[in-house]
């Protein structure tokens, strides 16, 4: 089997570890939001995808104003915004990326808090935050990140369960989600939506609201693994213009959280999807969005707020399960490395 | 010819026509914005993708802070945040698509400011707004937005020169907008840049920073008119996973700036894309971004401030020729209206 096969299995493990070593911080991250009402979040690539669950938790459950920072506004235009109302959240595995770091440095320059969600204690962003929340994921080999994802996830969610109402269902939640994400490790059906997925030239994934970050995750894990372009996309989006290209030569990745207020939207738009001919893959929602889906897999019990936590890992079984039956090495995607930096060309060796 | 290839030549017209008309709402721009140092845009496709350019455009024009509202947020998860130091901008051409509509809604009643920039100062989005800004694009017949977008950039535009520094360079760049419009409606080399992207089975759009918008509508304006998937990504993004997917069956249109702090990241990544067989179609930059791609058109005579207003023109051109050399009908893509409503499903007639 593949390290990201063994990586996807140990995340149950590295969750739990990062919410029991994290929740002890609730009470500094109260103290370090203290007064301030808007929170920014950077990342690049698969922690940006974290760091847009983010922006729809905080929203949703603590009621703080949530963004995503354009890191080129920090490192490249060196725009002087006023940040005194915000924490700005560093969202990367490494702790190591220049950009990250940068943007992190220009935030505290502009008298932001700055909080660092890194899996390196050591790291520079760890070192330099205001506070810094450490994930438990302990090394990561294959490239595609899947346990320092949704330990990412679960930092988020602690620090979301931190600054919401005292004694929210989130906190309480919280507990549930190792053993959850346990019985989303079973195999069963997973070949069978790769399968269908192989019938089609062309992929994409939909979800909407706090479940759409998954969909962002679920079509970066195909790319870097099946080393093809995928699409991924509000339903609401996918109105506005994409949908003229779907036909009987596309597949859809459907997201569905199990309940919530998209959960019937989304379960209309896998039957959609379905009536121009495209075969649709689910993953969670209820029984009712599933008998719409061509095949479907379950999802956690777990509200919608922490569903993300879990509806990943049957979309990082069915891309590494894809990328094996290509004849594709899942660990090591042609042309990425585990540490990104976001310049191209040759580097410049300082003297 | 189509109505679509009218449209983009009608471009210069309807700008100058909507520079014109809502210059005179500075003053009362910035008394609606007194005391706010926040903007929240909403929209959804050409409009999104419009907003997109505002939120750069306003970060580093004007200094207020500046991000993308998820309409979800307000129509489905009803969030009660505060929004009384924020100026909340939708855009929607028609002015007429329930979801803006409610998310406007929303945002007045969560103490925003409202702004609608919209085609039709008839519509409830611009007559319910405490200020409507209405571009003066004319009827556009064409399913794919061109005259539309540029109007609601300049719209934009007249905006953040508003509520920026007096006396700024933008303030008085808008004047020569219209004139360098004109220059770039020349079809030389068009069709040899869509020849160029028709050897490839796979499309990208690239760009950074304030262009990355154009990469963003240019993609749409590629999935609409030749139905086809297309990534627009920032060079940022590229590199952290899609790139792995690149190939010398993969054609980029690179859109970079005429200067600024990014042309020579993307003139480093037009070569990098070259180097792994891409085929690059260049719009903009310098001489220098230019000698590097494949093909290239040359962008507006603007700053890079305003330059987005001119870079999508050579993308649309593209787009228009693609679709008829590949049999299709620019303006009626498939399974697309012109006025769109986010929800799936059938209609719900009330009584």
């Amino acid at each position: 089997m593949s390290h990201m096969s063994d990586e996807i299995d140990q995340q149950p493990y590295a969750v739990a570890l990062t919410i029991q070593r994290l929740r002890p911080l609730a009470e500094p991250i109260r103290r370090l939001a203290a007064g301030r009402r808007h929170v920014l979040f950077a990342g690049r690539g698969t922690s940006d995808n974290a760091a847009q669950y983010g922006r729809y938790l905080m929203e949703i459950a603590t009621q703080m104003r949530a963004a995503l920072a354009a890191p080129s506004i920090a490192t490249r235009y060196k725009t002087e915004l006023d940040l005194s109302d915000t924490v700005f959240i560093t969202v990367s595995q490494s702790g190591r990326t220049d950009e990250m770091l940068q943007t992190q440095q220009w935030a505290a320059s502009r008298n932001a808090r700055t909080i660092a969600i890194t899996n390196d204690p050591a790291s520079p962003l760890a070192t330099e935050a205001d506070l810094a929340m450490v994930t438990m994921a302990g090394e990561e080999r294959a490239v595609p990140a899947t346990k320092t994802y949704t330990s990412q996830l679960a930092a988020i969610a602690v620090l979301a369960a931190s600054l919401g109402p005292g004694g929210s269902s989130l906190e309480q939640d919280l507990s549930q989600v190792p053993d959850t994400l346990t019985e989303l490790l079973d195999r069963d059906g997973i070949d069978e939506a790769a399968g269908l997925l192989a019938t089609a030239t062309s992929w994409i994934t939909v979800s909407r609201g706090l479940t759409y970050p998954t969909a962002l995750e679920a079509a970066l894990k195909l790319e870097e693994t099946c080393l093809r372009p995928v699409r991924a996309l509000s339903y609401a989006d996918l109105r506005h213009g994409p949908s003229a290209f779907l036909d009987s030569t596309t597949a859809a990745v459907v997201i569905a959280p199990p309940d919530g207020p998209l959960l019937d939207g989304l379960t209309r738009q896998a039957r959609d999807l379905r009536s121009t001919g495209v075969a649709v893959v689910g993953i969670g929602g209820d029984d009712s969005f599933r008998a719409t889906c061509n095949i479907a897999r379950p999802g956690p019990r777990l509200s919608e707020l922490l569903a993300p936590l879990g509806l990943i890992l049957p979309a990082q079984l069915i891309a590494e399960t894809m990328a094996r039956h290509l004849g594709l090495d899942p660990d090591r995607p042609r042309g990425l490395t585990k540490v990104t930096q976001s310049e191209p060309g040759p580097s410049v060796i300082a003297r």
